[in-house]
């Protein structure tokens, strides 16, 4: 079976990945376009603590989560091992004591099915403090041992070259649909007709736009999040925790002295793909008043990303009915760190006829 | 008048400068897709020393550096002056006697009716290297007087200013196309429609893909060119001219000390954005053989460009029939600094109902 | 008379390119430090304005802004013309009225005796608003014509160059001193020793360092800033006014819809060359309350820079006592855009033997 | 024991590393300088190929080699993993077949005596390729299992970062010396003096610079390398052996698809922190000559390195007589990410007043 994905950001890396290994022959597309949620995502993968309550949607973020250890163990055997993944364990704080009282509640719910978290603690100021130093004083927190961060950018890039190791194709291109009899072809940047069984969009905010030609309305749209990422010198910052506040505002590490702050939400921007001013000074602000000991931190680099937002949280993917051999795999907005190799996994799986692991109906395009 | 221009590059911002002077109600929607022709084109005006014969293309090629003093003239008066215009004249050289001997027929056949270029005259090599210190020694040169430069990223920026200053708005965004009773209709990357009773596509490579959703097989594909910007600190190269040996290299240079060499034509490479290994060495071996003392320059930059290339090397632009409210301004090629903002104006006479300054059935879609 | 001048910034490049032009065989040996004052500094040319009120300061600083027309003038005999240069006045406010009300007092007493700062008058919040669209509302506003812009980083590669026409040598080296029978002498980065009548140290805040081999203690150290580049894209901003609302903050233009917010000043900081959070906060802070407008801007870039500060704010320039063959240009912290083209033709003159226009001996080292 | 490094590079990091290591009161203090070698260093740590024969070099270079398992694991030990460090293996391979078997013989007689080279092998052709896929068809080539690579900035962050988990501080700054009563005495940026019983100048190319104003003639110079990184992406890279051509060229991958080619060895560059025309091309060409499969690679950046280069090919280190309280670690040149981290920690051993675990006399300053 001959496999385009459009793609090679979370969703699209890993169903490419998915599919390789299980004999697709498969090319992966990919288009420079700056702004890629993958590229600007933080990395958390720590289901347990969300407030979100969508039934559907948690069962799919805690899957997600749960899947991880498959995958860097997957990765392992395909030679992959550097993408910044590290079980550091996740702290739950809040400025409010009855938000935290509750959002210790609700995690207590959920771990209780889910042996990965750990066993979770409530951490006194000072032991919060020990592990995350920068933190504000006085914030007793919830600590996750199972929750994790992972670098997107390097595992897309793992997967992609995953794939490619079982014989995928990967090149840099932009590519169009278009309906010759009921099925869907793809042209490429130089013109060309691409020859395929199976076309997998991946393609994350922008895919409304690639399927505009087949005449497919898709939902999703870019939420616009801005992450400023800052470098405290000298200061050893792999073991530290991810620092989820219970605001739209989170914090991670990774060991090269860098520590991540996240992100603004913003829906009305469109693709517009600027570091702003009010971005900046938002991020910032929330950075530094959770973990003032972030006020001398270097600033290094702000990253844009568009979310691929849809009506819903829920992701969107599987067989676009009426159009043969097209296949969408979307919609993970703030969630694809964790629910993004998953999900492609799933798909791959409707991609070749296999039944997936889970129920996937009420993810359907 | 109502108008969206889609893309901001030397066709869009022209057609929308000129549209806005006329009193029409613009909009210029502009995505950040590296690898904009504009922002990477080299800038050189020169018309009467191009190897091609096409008189269609010619004609317009020379009636589009020719209109170069009536854009500058009216940029000044809407505040715009600073874009690196500067007629240093262009200097014509190769490395085969009888190549050189019949660039200088052409050349004089051509400037015959064209006293913009001034008196052409052939330099010995001593005073072509007194022009253009870096030069090889021993290379005769025709010098036309006429010949310029302008930075193209700068002049298209002067003209969306002009243009906002006349009334346009211009955004960041990601616009798409579709059909809706015979009339073409625009959504933005918030999924919403944008009135106008005009739209213009003129979003070069990319224009296939954004003209698709409406059934259009537009002709326009990218050729990539890789472009080097080095730096001979220290040296004061603003009056240097531009040099064309008659390959399809060419070097000119701007006031901070700037040496622009291009540049690689890359038929086959769909939008592969990336410098690669053999186009840069191509480049910087095509440099350092006419210009030797380019050796121990720095290298400050490489940009890529796809340049929008049609079928023949003729511009592309009109209204496109069968559809209510859309024009396409495409096909540019490498002779996008020249022609663009001319041709730029021309389709805002035709989308205003206006009759252009010269026949245009030749290029139209 | 050879003459090696050590740095190219604001302060080496202007001395340089008076000798050159008097006739001096000058080298200028520039080092790639990070962090030069010159290259981050904001280009505010506004003598009138200043709340400092230091007699022989201010005589400095008034004759460094009325030089600018004379060094226009003689850069553009010499083929400079682009450096972002342009009298586009100057607004100066303050959300406290009694301080507006003594800055116009100061103004007023000051402009007396400098016709070329033009006729000062007090704007309406309306008219301000007029001239500097993003600006707060209700904020009266004094308009000084005279007030200009000037681009540090183009102005000093300009006089750079302009030496380099008359005669000067241009190299990135890093030089140290040493004594040798009373006079100073010069060892390049390759080890060797250079041949020199006068060496000239216009090092910036790396000079104490630089002169520390000849026991020399300097008393100049780094004061860091940090300030914010923005674009306000589309928008025509070439003439809108410096902005200066009597905080160590201001904005300024450029013709590419840049706006410069600046600065922080951090006299401890030493060479610490990051960009902080709270540095970047403070200063979008200070940008967004006086001109609301900037919110939506985008942040292209943050510059630091050290400015060399002395121990009080007058400029330090002239021979070093004691040493033959050596003399500093130095100490000009915050107004060296103003003042270093102009001290640097002062110690230009007294390196040549000439006298200066003006009495040097309040600023002689 | 009070201790300052100036310089936090390969030989200031180890150095500073093992000072903390065994109790010392450590402070590194570095500064910001474009060009440092340690930054752009390639990575390869293979001892056992190199043509220079000076034994006391060779035995200093083979023991800095053999140093790498146990620096690893005290690394680990401190929680420091990520540093890019790999034993993929080296293949040492010659267009010529008498060098390459003078190689081999080279080869065997030294690895006869060093049991962690492991068991080289002389590989076929199509072997050669095998393992290095983009190799030039018909080389054949010794591959020995114990060769390493090393991302050097991480390595020497790493350290850092260790050495502050020991109780260092590590600060970006410009220190200056003086004497003071026969004993050396810091001063900082912020123009104070620094307390310490030791300080230890482990500065690479800028030493002699330093110590200049000490008196002390230091015989070390930067000899510029330009080295480029090139993509290969979705290739797998992270297992491909370092490539050694026995020219002054090299090759090596890390995880990312990342391909390092170097280096230009520039004798008489002083200080100039350019790429050149020149420069760029000469590796581009060394590259696509032995590794024809990267003429499409993608150029990422081009580094530039100032390798500390003394009189021999020997480094130099141990306390500076004469002048109390004061060390230098140095001269490293090409060798100093083998020999780097070994020699940091023999410095350590001299300036703790322990005996050194191997006759250090030959390298005194």
């Amino acid at each position: 079976m001959r496999v385009i994905v459009i793609g090679g950001g979370m969703f699209g890396a890993s169903a490419a990945y998915q599919l390789a290994r299980s004999g697709a022959e498969v090319s992966i597309i990919d288009h420079v376009h700056p702004g890629k949620a993958t590229m600007a995502g933080a990395g958390i993968v720590c289901p347990w603590a969300t407030k979100i309550d969508d039934p559907e949607w948690y069962e799919m973020y805690a899957a997600g989560g749960r899947f991880y250890d498959q995958l860097v163990a997957m990765l392992a055997e395909d030679g992959e091992t550097e993408f910044g993944y590290r079980k550091v364990g996740a702290l739950v704080t809040s400025s409010d004591a009855a938000e935290l009282r509750s959002a210790g509640e609700r995690i207590a719910r959920r771990v209780g099915t889910a042996p990965e978290a750990g066993d979770v603690r409530l951490l006194t100021p000072k032991e919060a403090q020990g592990m995350f130093p920068v933190l504000r004083e006085g914030l007793e927190a919830y600590f996750i041992p199972g929750g994790a961060r992972v670098d997107a950018r390097l595992l897309s890039a793992a997967m992609v070259r995953a794939a490619v190791k079982h014989g995928a194709q990967y090149r840099n291109d932009y590519v169009t649909l278009e309906l010759a009899n009921g099925r869907v072809r793809c042209r490429d940047g130089r013109g060309q007709h691409l020859e395929a069984d199976e076309v997998v969009v991946a393609a994350g905010a922008w895919a409304s736009q690639i399927l505009e030609p087949l005449g497919i309305t898709h939902p999703v749209k870019p939420q616009k999040g801005q992450i400023i990422h800052l470098r405290l010198a000298g200061v050893a910052t792999a073991q530290w925790p991810v620092l989820l506040p219970m605001t739209s505002h989170y914090m991670l590490t990774f060991d090269d002295s860098r520590v991540v702050v996240g992100a603004t939400r913003e829906d009305d921007s469109g693709f517009d793909y600027r570091v702003t001013a009010a971005g900046q000074a938002e991020v910032l602000a929330a950075g530094m008043e959770i973990a003032p000991g972030l006020v001398n931190a270097e600033i290094i680099e702000t990253r844009i990303g568009f979310r691929p937002a849809g009506p819903t949280t829920k992701p969107i993917f599987g067989r676009i009915p009426g159009i043969e051999g097209l296949s969408v795999g979307n919609g993970l907005g703030a969630g694809g760190i964790s629910i993004g190799p998953f999900a492609g996994k799933l798909l791959a799986d409707i991609v070749s006829g296999r039944t997936p692991e889970m129920p996937v109906a009420a993810y359907a395009p």
